[in-house]
């Protein structure tokens, strides 16, 4: 499925439910924040966590996460590939390589 | 760009710098949440919020969802299409409409 | 120092600052969880953390928490003594000694 | 009740369970942020929300804020009063005074 065609969907889903009135920056970016809280909570306590679960709380967070891309109007590949580009100049192949140290420490 | 496509230069990227050892489902899960809240930071005192922070910062809980759901070999679109038929079961359009009530209250 | 004690320092720089309007209840709750997730950044990638900066985190978080408590009227340690008696009923000590299992699956 | 006290209490509830296995100081961060998302949470879409709700949600808060306090051997109190000369010398009441703005930003 295309990006556009999920968009598609989600619209739909969101105007069916006349839902587009709470959807402001602000309540995704909140919602978006609380969704990845409850995936964290599957490893809170290093318990085996089950793969659907997972799926389940990641799908929440992604959900959100398309629906403000959709608001500012940028399609969320190209927002990964832009960040990807400038995460690259900071984390040279040469400098980082095997390394978890923060670029302003490298 | 197809999801396959994004997949490719995703894994180019962490392979290079050799940073699947720090990628288990638990760092990612950690990653998301912190950089959901870095998001979220934008809104703390209702300031406006240059759309310019705004795709920076969700461009970084986008690509720890999307190295996520390489993980645990799952297309990202599935999961938001998977997980929204669920949710349109829990909210049928005549009980949820322009409600923000949780399902268990409807 | 007391509690009342520490209130009324807070309070003080507050008020000098002319920051209570910035206080509302969802913007303590929202710098609580920004707090909260750059003290778990301190633990993204399993690297060694230094206690200094565990203590300059904690003490954001904490400090939003006396705020927020403040705002509501109660005190810290009242809340926290009036939710463990419900823990404690949760999680009666033989059913749930030596396991991290929440108490509704206990 | 002192600080001394309710350390006692609490020290006394997990000893009882067995649980301070689980309470690493990385796991009691991820405690921290999950119960303060959870806090959030009840401000997600700006519905009114009860005061009963937030006691509960930030008392969670609080007891993990405790408990990480005592594993690293530090009175919640002191870490709120050392970090605030800090914040108090980065914000000058000249230059923050009615201010949201960031010390860096000043």
């Amino acid at each position: 499925m295309t990006e556009n065609a999920i968009n598609k969907v989600l619209r739909e889903f969101v105007n069916q439910r006349d839902w587009e009135k709470f959807h402001t920056a602000e309540n995704l970016a909140k919602s978006i924040t609380i969704e990845a809280a409850e995936l964290l909570e599957l490893f809170q306590w290093d318990n085996p966590t089950s793969l659907d679960e997972v799926r389940s709380e990641l799908a929440d967070v992604l959900t959100y996460c398309f629906l403000l891309a959709m608001k500012i109007e940028v399609q969320p590949e190209d927002l990964i590939l832009e960040k990807l580009k400038q995460t690259a100049e900071k984390y040279p192949v040469d400098n980082s390589k095997g390394l978890s140290t923060k670029y302003d420490q490298l």
